[in-house]
C-alpha cells in the first residue's frame, strides 16, 4: 500500500509517499512546493494543486493523509491555510484517491508517541522508521511523510483488529 | 465588461455575472452551487470547482470579483470557508482570468451605500440595479451579484478619476 502525505502551507506545501510491504515502511518519494510570498496568492494555490496532481500522477498512491488542522496564529492565517488544505483536498478529489484526515496530535502520537512532539522529533523518528540516510528536508516534508506514516499505522492496526475479530 | 461575483460557502456558493455597457449594468446569469452536508468535503469542494469553472468556460467573464472574508463563526467554519474560497480562487487562476477581492463592508457600501445592510437588503438594490423582474434566489446568488456589481462601480470610478487626470 502506498501512502501520500500532504502537509498544507501557504509558502510551504511538503509531500511525501510511502510505501508499506509485508510490514515494512519504505520512502518513495518526498519533498516540498515552495510559493513566492509576494506572487498573487490565486497563483499560489495554483502552483500548489499543479504539483499535488502532478505528484498524485506520477507516484499513484492508494491514499492520501492529510493534515486536519482547525486553526492557525490568527484569523487571516487560518483563512489562508484553509484556502492551501482546499486546493490539495480537491487534488485527491480530482484524481479518484481515497482520503483521510489525522489531527497533528494523531500524526505525533502515532509516529513519536507523544502529542506534543516538536517537528525535528517528529523528523528524528520519520528518519528512523524509514531508515533514511539523511534527514529529509525541508520540515514540512518530514511532516508529510509522518502524516504517511500515521495513516500506515493506523491502517495497519485496523487490518490487525478485523483479523482478530 | 463582464464581470463574474462569486460568494463562496460550503453548504452553497453563489455566483452572478454582470455585463456593464455604456455605463449600463446587466444580468447575464446567476445561480448557486449547493452541496450535501453529509457527502465528504473533499467531494464538496470538487462539485464547487466544477461547476464555478463551467461557468466561467460559458460566459468568458473578463474579470472575477471574491468576496475576501477573514473569519467565520468559529475556527472550524473559518477553515471550511477557507478552504471554499482557496478552490474559487483556483478556479479563476486556472480560467486566467483578473481576480479582484472585495471585503463584505466594500460591497455592502459600494451597492447600498451602508456597510451594515443585511442580505435581503443587499437584494433589493441588487434588483433595482440590475432592473431585475424578480429577486434573485438563493441570497448566495444575489450576493455574489452585489460583488460583481461592486466591481463594476469600482472599475467605473478608477476610469473617472483617470479620465479626470
Amino acid at each position: 500500500m502506498r501512502v501520500m502525505g500532504i502537509d498544507p502551507g501557504s509558502l510551504c506545501t511538503g509531500y511525501g509517499i510511502v510505501e508499506e510491504t509485508g510490514g515494512k515502511l519504505t520512502s518513495v518519494h518526498f519533498g516540498s512546493i515552495a510559493s513566492k510570498a509576494k506572487s498573487p496568492f490565486a497563483n499560489r494555490l495554483k502552483s500548489i494543486y499543479d504539483g499535488l496532481a502532478s505528484v498524485m500522477e506520477e507516484f499513484q498512491p492508494d491514499a492520501i493523509a492529510v493534515e486536519d488542522v482547525f486553526f492557525a496564529a490568527n484569523a487571516k492565517s487560518t483563512i489562508k491555510l484553509g484556502q492551501t488544505r482546499g486546493v490539495a483536498l480537491l487534488a485527491a478529489a480530482k484524481a479518484e484517491i481515497t482520503l483521510a484526515e489525522y489531527t497533528p496530535l494523531e500524526v505525533k502520537q502515532s509516529v513519536v508517541g507523544y502529542g506534543r512532539a516538536d517537528k525535528h522529533q517528529v523528523r528524528d523518528m520519520v528518519t528512523a522508521i524509514l531508515k533514511l540516510k539523511t534527514k529529509p528536508e525541508p520540515l514540512d516534508a518530514s511532516d508529510a511523510l509522518a502524516i504517511a506514516i500515521c495513516h500506515l499505522h493506523t491502517y495497519q492496526a485496523k487490518a490487525r483488529l478485523k483479523a482478530r475479530a
